[in-house]
């Protein structure tokens, strides 16, 4: 299959979520518009996107919920779990690892990297945290290949340029610091300033 | 002005926010392939967000930094600020608050709740933390219009019903449950489990 653009994953990966909790929840089929509406977008979107990804939509019912849960776990999971560390132990980077450890099959929460020696050596939030001193021999000897960057903005740059020198291909950045790296590498950067500037925007344009 | 679209609002801030950077570093001017490729976009979209704004690109050394974040903020920035509240003083919440406080003088971080009797009457990083119980009274006695929702998910519907009901207008929700408002009020939701199955995509995509 060709390579997917970036919002197609996003939304296949939002897709998910919600069908995950259906299930919970007890449901085992569901139609585009329902879906549609859940995620706040059009139901042709949906449909646009299912087809994309060779799912068929002619069904009376609506879609098999656990059928299109696989679907979407063949297009955007690895065949092989990847293995991911989070470097930077502070208040966002244990909220990152409680919230994210075990959710998904095909990605190992495996190390945390900080350097607090109050925290070093220790288990937090359910993952052991390393010295980033041993940052390189620990990408290495546990095969991590995505980072999840959490650590204050001066030591954001230097930080990913190392992950990315000891072979990372991956890096989730959520510091404040915009961060550049090789075209082989993926960067993904969230700053959360920018969702709440934009709910004020529109909280302003509602209200004024 | 005519409402903007949410996506140019968010690269608005994005501009801002890589802007004070500079200036922070002593930067007066900057061209827009300069800007563009420090948030890995196009100069080209670049010119046509800051045309729609108003602010003209024909100058030889390129834009004036600061004027360049004034004029963003006339657009995107309330008059009046609006406060806000963090709805979960858990390790996301705390996160939040000291990423976020003092960083826009337009948007005041006034008051957090929560339902842990250890936590509320105090201060916590940085902010003053209520009872959940006592959040009509403040949301009203504050004139909060935006919360930020870092509660457990099984909380997460009940809280947001709530606030909306107490008179809030906008609702950034980083729970991973998917959540309904009514027209009137804004909702921005951001599950960081889809930013780490994008990343984990094409990682598995350029290792293949």
């Amino acid at each position: 299959m060709k390579k997917l653009p970036g919002k197609t994953v996003e939304r296949l990966s939002e897709y998910r979520r919600v069908l995950l909790t259906l299930i919970s929840q007890g449901k085992n089929y569901i139609y585009s518009h329902e879906l549609a509406s859940l995620l706040h977008i059009t139901a042709v979107q949906v449909r646009r996107d299912l087809m994309l990804i060779g799912y068929s939509s002619g069904i009376r019912k609506g879609y098999d919920i656990r059928v299109l849960v696989e679907t979407i776990g063949r297009v955007i999971d690895s065949e092989t779990p990847l293995n991911v560390a989070i470097i930077g132990m502070g208040n966002l980077g244990r909220a990152v690892s409680s919230y994210f450890r075990g959710k998904r099959s095909k990605l190992n929460l495996v190390a945390s990297f900080d350097n607090d020696q109050q925290k070093t050596g220790k288990v937090i939030s359910g993952v052991r945290c390393y010295d980033v001193r041993e940052m390189e021999n620990m990408i290495k000897e546990l095969n991590i290949s995505i980072i999840i960057l959490t650590v204050p903005p001066d030591y954001a740059r230097s930080t990913c340029d190392d992950a990315v020198r000891f072979g990372v291909k991956g890096v989730l950045n959520f510091t404040t610091v915009s961060l550049n790296v090789p075209p082989t590498v993926y960067l993904e950067e969230y700053d959360m300033v920018t969702s709440i500037e934009k709910v004020a925007y529109f909280v302003k344009e509602s209200i004024r």
